[in-house]
């Protein structure tokens, strides 16, 4: 039984403009500053689980050239060209029923390509602990971050019992909850952020999209079998894996949490990239040439800039790409994209 | 008796980086976003008071390429190159001895290249009228420019009466005021500021450096028979042309004004750059692709980039060239040689 790897990064967020853009999204930018891209560091953090040979990468047609640049180990028949974002339950079943074709065992780990994770040794023990577990076990195994605060921008996997070592039954999956739930999961301590990483074998994926979403599993079936991805890839239903499969399989006592801390983000808006960079003692943190004078809580993105030279801004957002720039309040983000829109 | 003009190019400005740097300093600057330098609107607002082969061009040696480039009408000849910097009078003194050769009767406009002025029209009135007066007087005119506020960053000129029509005798230069000397001096009516525009034939001013500056005359005049700027030109005294002959001859009652109001401005820093810019109802002036949201009082020089966006900025300069941005407080700009020079 060999692992798999799909990574999906068919995201076109707009929330980093200028950082970011429709051409250029999130995953294939080096956020951190690091040298390498989200994506990239993706599948860094999985190097030594399987051979490249075994990675997937779902995305945009648009955005081909570029995983293909940024991954050129990835075999070229791994990356799946998507002709229209259909969400993750159409694009989980393609890659899927792709690796079934290669190894109707594998055993499979799902990512998005957008997240960071600092602690890439505890990822990988958690990740083969997961993998050990589906390899034997008809179920599906979703990654549950341990919250370290009452965050209402994720989903969250509600698991039985609050034994955080190992593999958990998840009992139900909540959506982003309003402050004072999520202070109460946080409270209970057997509610877990829900990252999005899946981890089971084909048999079991594939058998659960047949048994919960079978249109969708038969025309990704006659896609595969035809290869007419053009046609029949824009007419599959427009869904979440979650609300697709993890919701009802909850349901039928086929899903399981692994409980993990590994210093995950999902990197969704510049107050997580803030929290993830160094800071100066004023709580600046940046990537690029930049020298703060009277900046407090400043975070800035302008590796492209040779030099930047900031002064009295408090609790500011500076991004610089290809010859836009963006200074706005931090507490304004969420206009990022009417800013990015402005004539 | 023709008339030459001399321009004054050696400024090396670093108020307004990183839009002017050592290596592109103020006066090659397109800074008011019209589609001209500041040295190219210079040239402009004479034309048709002489022949471009009547223009001089003094500025360092460093300079003497982007001179060629942005005024490629300027006899290459005509483009005096100083092997260093050493204030205005061995500038002038140098134009005016190489002037003598081409017209030993010429009258001439000495000029800085980084002003600007609003009123080409009335400029060009005042400068005739100059110009006929020194044709057949031994006396240096000096532009007055007209105060409309008590502006402490200039110097002044005291005329003799408060006719503020015509020429008039100067009573003595005053270095730049304190801020009550400042108000006085509006109040007074006939004090002027100094524009560094003076207006006076060939002989007088030879004369005039002769009578006050024996040493640096001859100088000058042994520089220009032999060609060896290299050696000669970098051991002139390094003094301005205010304190070498203005003062001086102001005394010997050889120094007049004409007073004028033609829209004159230095641009010496950003708030006189803000001041001559086009406001949005907020009071915010832009050079560029520049949107603004919640932002007052602002004022963007940043016509390399694509597209800036800012948000919430209240007072701020925002300034971009060649990949190197400033972002500071307009009551800060003092510090801006500071902040060009952080590592």
């Amino acid at each position: 039984m060999s692992t798999h790897v799909v990574i999906m990064a068919g995201g076109v967020g707009s929330r980093f403009w200028p950082l970011s853009t429709p051409q250029f999204p999130k995953q294939f930018i080096d956020i951190l500053g690091c040298g390498r891209s989200l994506i990239q560091l993706t599948v860094d953090r999985f190097q030594g689980l399987c051979p490249m040979s075994n990675f997937w990468v779902v995305t945009n047609e648009n955005y081909v050239g570029t995983v293909h640049e940024q991954l050129p180990d990835i075999p070229e028949g791994h990356i799946l060209a998507e002709p229209a974002a259909r969400n993750t339950a159409p694009c989980i079943a393609w890659a899927c029923r792709m690796i079934k074709e290669e190894d109707a065992q594998a055993n499979i780990v799902v990512t998005p390509s957008d997240a960071v994770v600092m602690n890439t040794q505890e990822f990988q023990r958690v990740i083969k602990e997961s993998l050990d577990f589906t390899a034997s076990r008809q179920c599906i195994v979703t990654i549950g971050i341990k919250p370290n605060r009452p965050e209402t921008g994720y989903g969250y996997v509600c698991m039985k019992g609050c034994d955080t070592d190992g593999v958990a039954p998840v009992l139900e999956f909540k959506e982003k909850p309003d402050l004072e739930t999520a202070q109460e999961y946080l409270k209970a301590g057997n509610y877990l952020w829900n990252a999005g990483i899946f981890v089971w074998n084909v048999k079991t994926v594939l058998g659960a999209l047949e048994c919960y979403k079978p249109v969708l599993s038969e025309q990704i079936d006659t896609m595969v079998r035809t290869g007419n991805v053009k046609e029949i890839f824009p007419t599959c239903e427009k869904i979440s894996i979650d609300f697709a499969v993890m919701e009802p399989a909850s349901h039928d006592s086929l899903v399981y949490t692994h409980p993990a801390d590994f210093g995950w983000s999902d990197l969704g808006n510049w107050s997580s990239l803030h929290e993830k960079l160094a800071h100066d003692a004023q709580g600046n943190g940046s990537v690029g040439n930049v020298s703060f004078y009277e900046c407090d809580n400043c975070v800035v993105h302008a590796s492209g800039l040779k030099r930047v030279v900031l002064q009295g801004l408090d609790g500011y957002i500076v991004s610089e790409k290809d010859g836009q720039l963006l200074v706005c309040r931090r507490s304004e983000e969420q206009r990022i994209r009417e800013f990015s829109s402005a004539k």
